[in-house]
């Protein structure tokens, strides 16, 4: 199976245009993110953000030297629930030219366990509703919609 | 108005165990929640984990003494919309005695004004589905139901 020669680890900086590429790939992100030519210097600085905090990972799949696939984990100390750690994926991407490949469900097995190794009781995520196949995935991975995902933009 | 008097602040370790009673005091919160006697040590470390991480701010509302409401706040550094930051809004819970005289509405304005203080483009929370009374009263501040909430959990 192609997963078998995949690689999950921590990003590093030499990755950062790869991964901004991979946000740009998507039908949503493609309206929201800046790729290519000098790198928006947002990313780099949020890039050095999430490095300095040590609840943050960010995530790629590799496979041949190439980024193939991105998500950020988020370890979340709270009170809710007698003190319990939640673990939060945002930014899932997967190279369009690998989807349906299984990738996809690999990296999110990979990081669930992260965040059981983390010690969290719970992962979360929100997906756009406009996402309907996601939603399948995040099902089919024994995610529940036990939620309403709100957003308010404090800027455009 | 009620609201005139109510203070907003980051949460003091003296302040743990009525932080504890109002997240109890819920109809989902009360099955989950171990509030009295001698305090589940999980509250303790996880207050010491939010007081030990710069991006957590954990706040309660105050009036004559007496905490009435309290939320958690999570500034969350991220690569997408080019490297916004999002502050996320999780544990809201207001005294049931004090609910409907606007000390929520004026709880969440202070989290949003302090999510934009810290540069967040976007603020973000999840309700749970069965909390429909919660869904009009974030829709009123301008929040849109734009996403499913999915969760996974890893242990009972």
């Amino acid at each position: 199976m192609a997963t078998n020669s995949v690689e999950f680890r921590r990003a590093n900086a030499v990755n950062l245009a790869a991964i901004v590429a991979l946000l740009a790939d998507d039908p949503l992100g493609g309206e929201r993110e800046s790729p290519g030519g000098a790198l928006d210097p947002g990313y780099r600085d949020a890039f050095a953000a999430i490095e300095r905090d040590p609840n943050q990972l960010l995530a790629v799949a590799e496979r041949d030297g190439r980024v193939i696939g991105v998500l950020q984990l988020s370890f979340i100390p709270g009170l809710t629930r007698r003190g319990m750690w939640r673990g939060q994926i945002e930014g899932v991407r997967v190279a369009s030219s690998e989807r349906r490949g299984g990738i996809g469900r690999a990296m999110l097995e990979w990081a669930i366990t992260e965040c059981r190794d983390r010690g969290c009781g719970l992962v979360q995520l929100t997906s756009d509703k406009r996402r309907v196949g996601a939603h399948r995935f995040y099902a089919a991975l024994g995610f529940a919609a036990t939620h309403e995902g709100y957003k308010l933009a404090l800027r455009s």
